[in-house]
């Protein structure tokens, strides 16, 4: 299937937001980052995932996600992966779409970013005022160059 | 799981043994092969897979498979993979241990390679006379170098 994304950078105020609500911690790694072309390895929660997704063009790339048994993930981000990334994820809908929060740790604290994904690339959605900047054509901001800084 | 297993060229003889049997039409590529780690994508007949090796030490190494869509495991090798290796597989049982017989075609064509699958590394087997010769620790038979002369 297509992803079709919007990223973007937060304002602290959304600490005030996301500060009564339930998150998932996520781990991932990349086995693989080939020209864009990326295979992740993720945790979140009590899940795995194994995801593949390919370049980017515009806001859309391809993505292919399957399911996997979490000690399988947490084994391939520990023997194939050389860095891991962690970050909590709060998921808040806002007017029928739904936005994912992610507040990094690690080297990355302090970093949040919120993404919303989209049907179409014209897509209109409103902002919430917690936003700060659109990075979504930004490439430091991909989660797969973002794990270099770790 | 570890994956622990023998190859080994065999001769033409091979070819009176299968002429009767069924086989499964395999098309495989690479989506990564990094230092010997290799993630790979696999239609075989009407199944998809998508399978993470690690690095072969001995004649072992780490293997997490996943049975995919096969339109998805398409999609990845025409879209992620930039070769693409085909061979017919057929399976022999001898002595309660299963043969897999791998004929190649395409640049490969004439090249037939039998593997076997071993529970530890030191589990003794009977050959069958149309073994040739062990290439189990030769790279160059390594299915992830041999797509390289596709």
């Amino acid at each position: 299937m297509k992803e079709i994304e919007r990223k973007y950078l937060v304002t602290d105020e959304i600490l005030h937001v996301i500060k009564y609500l339930q998150s998932k911690k996520i781990e991932q790694g990349y086995i693989s980052n080939i020209d864009g072309k990326t295979v992740r390895v993720r945790t979140k929660g009590e899940k795995g995932y194994l995801t593949i997704k390919g370049k980017t063009v515009g806001i859309s790339r391809d993505e292919f996600e399957y399911e996997i048994p979490f000690s399988d993930a947490k084994h391939l981000l520990t023997d194939f992966c050389s860095k891991v990334l962690e970050k909590e994820r709060y998921d808040i809908i806002i007017g029928e779409k739904k936005w994912e929060i992610d507040v990094f740790h690690g080297k990355l604290e302090g970093l949040i970013i919120a993404e919303i994904e989209l049907e179409s690339e014209t897509e209109e959605y409103s902002l919430p005022d917690w936003i700060q900047k659109d990075v979504s054509d930004d490439p430091q901001y991909y989660n797969s160059n973002l794990i270099e800084k770790e």
